[in-house]
């Protein structure tokens, strides 16, 4: 009978503890929402697009710090080698021989823009249109011309532009400089992802004020910053984001370069 | 002894439902780490200075929501109504007749900035100084031009002049309308503290570049928005924030207000 009682004990016991750990999981107090309210809604940035236009180009963020704060964007690569893009949370560097390179979790970039993409709008494309038509039209379903904009268009380019530039060594050169010695790549009919953003004009100085596109061939072999591009078919995604953060380096060239002056005419030069 | 045995499974199982919630509240997830890797280095800002210039005065996010970002930093109430200040948690609107209002939980704010404040640097103040002096002082010790800092200044003040301004009806009039009409107020020899920010070029239209100081008294009954001060003898805290945070009201004047214009001479008016 002891024996019984003390079994009886252990299975009370047992169903209560797993009753306790249920009720202490709902009891347990809720993570904190992230900045802004909601994480997956924050465009998140690293460092600021003068600062690059400048020649900022150290890494300052690890792309596997860069990978928790989105699943999708753009950028470059430390030393400014390679164009950055991610798309489903796969990220790439576009070197300058045209070839993506998954990127190495512990590398380190000097600019990149991230969210986690959730398309809030989809903008029907159904028949052929260049990058000139292609923007407009999608700038025209924009809700607001004041908020930041992921964009992500899967299709079929009959023609499409990319450039990426080589590797920098110190004393770096302006942006300008360097992309005046671009590499260009041109694909014709390929399938693919362009992935990127529509910047407010609000942030100018910080980030690109208007369209800023990378693209990445469907079997994620090739890609680069997009110069042009004809989209003969497909669909443009676009995910509405409110809340904007920025990462600015703790240390490093950002300290001291001069981000007081009007760089629209460097950054006309890069785009 | 049944009622005696029943006595012993509910003390059993008792313990073992405590014991069992201690241990769910341990294994329950950990919060997400905040945008930006840590929330308290995190300079939080609702709206932007140039929407509050051209009369974006609706509130938009609530003072309870604000205060998950911080508990110190500056801004304003809904409808201009009041010059916001949030000082060790305690955060309160100077209304137009100068006093000091504990905000309602409820009540919302069209433009705000807040840190949580821990201060990195104490910069000794041993001489009597105006505030053209007392900010050439400080801006001296930043560790760069480049990143957002949070200001706090205690002391005694043999003058300080603050201002305040009354709630606007729509169709609201531009920011520098409104402060033509100011209220302004003269303290003499009053102690109490300054909150605010100095901020970078780089955040030129989303924020007040320099700095942006309000005011209230150590008895917490009255203050305003910094327009002269005489420190006396006090002290300086510096927090260095290399993040920066922006929520963007989801809907509204904002959404359609032009921000792409340069508005410094309408910033100048009004500081």
């Amino acid at each position: 009978m002891a024996g019984d009682r003390l079994f009886r004990y252990i299975v009370v016991a047992a169903a209560a503890l797993i009753v306790g750990a249920c009720i202490g999981l709902a009891a347990a107090p809720l993570p904190p929402v992230p900045e802004g309210g909601a994480d997956r809604d924050t465009l998140f940035q690293v460092s600021t697009i003068d600062a690059l236009l400048q020649g900022t180009y150290d890494g300052s963020m690890t792309f596997d710090e860069l990978a928790r704060h989105g699943d999708f964007g753009i950028g470059c690569g430390d030393r400014l080698d390679g164009e950055l893009i991610g798309v489903d949370g796969e990220w790439y560097l576009i070197r300058v021989d045209g070839r993506a390179y998954p990127v190495a979790g512990n590398a380190t970039t000097p600019f990149a823009v991230a969210t986690f993409f959730d398309s809030d709008m989809t903008v029907p494309i159904d028949a052929p249109m260049n990058l000139t038509a292609l923007e407009s039209r999608v700038q025209a379903e924009l809700p607001s011309k004041n908020l930041f904009y992921a964009i992500r268009v899967d299709g079929t380019f009959p023609h499409l532009v990319t450039r990426s530039v080589p590797a920098q060594e110190k004393p770096y050169p302006r942006l300008a400089d360097v992309t005046a010695n671009q590499t260009v790549f041109t694909f014709e009919n390929v399938t693919g992802t362009a992935v990127g953003f529509w910047t407010p004009a609000l942030a100018k100085g910080v980030n690109v004020p208007g369209y800023h596109l990378h693209f990445i061939t469907g079997d994620r072999t090739a890609g680069g910053h997009v110069l042009d591009m004809v989209l003969a078919e497909g669909t443009v995604q676009v995910d509405t984001t409110t809340n904007f953060t920025m990462a600015l380096p703790a240390s490093g060239d950002f300290w001291t370069v001069d981000l007081s002056g009007d760089l629209s005419g460097d950054l006309e030069q890069v785009e």
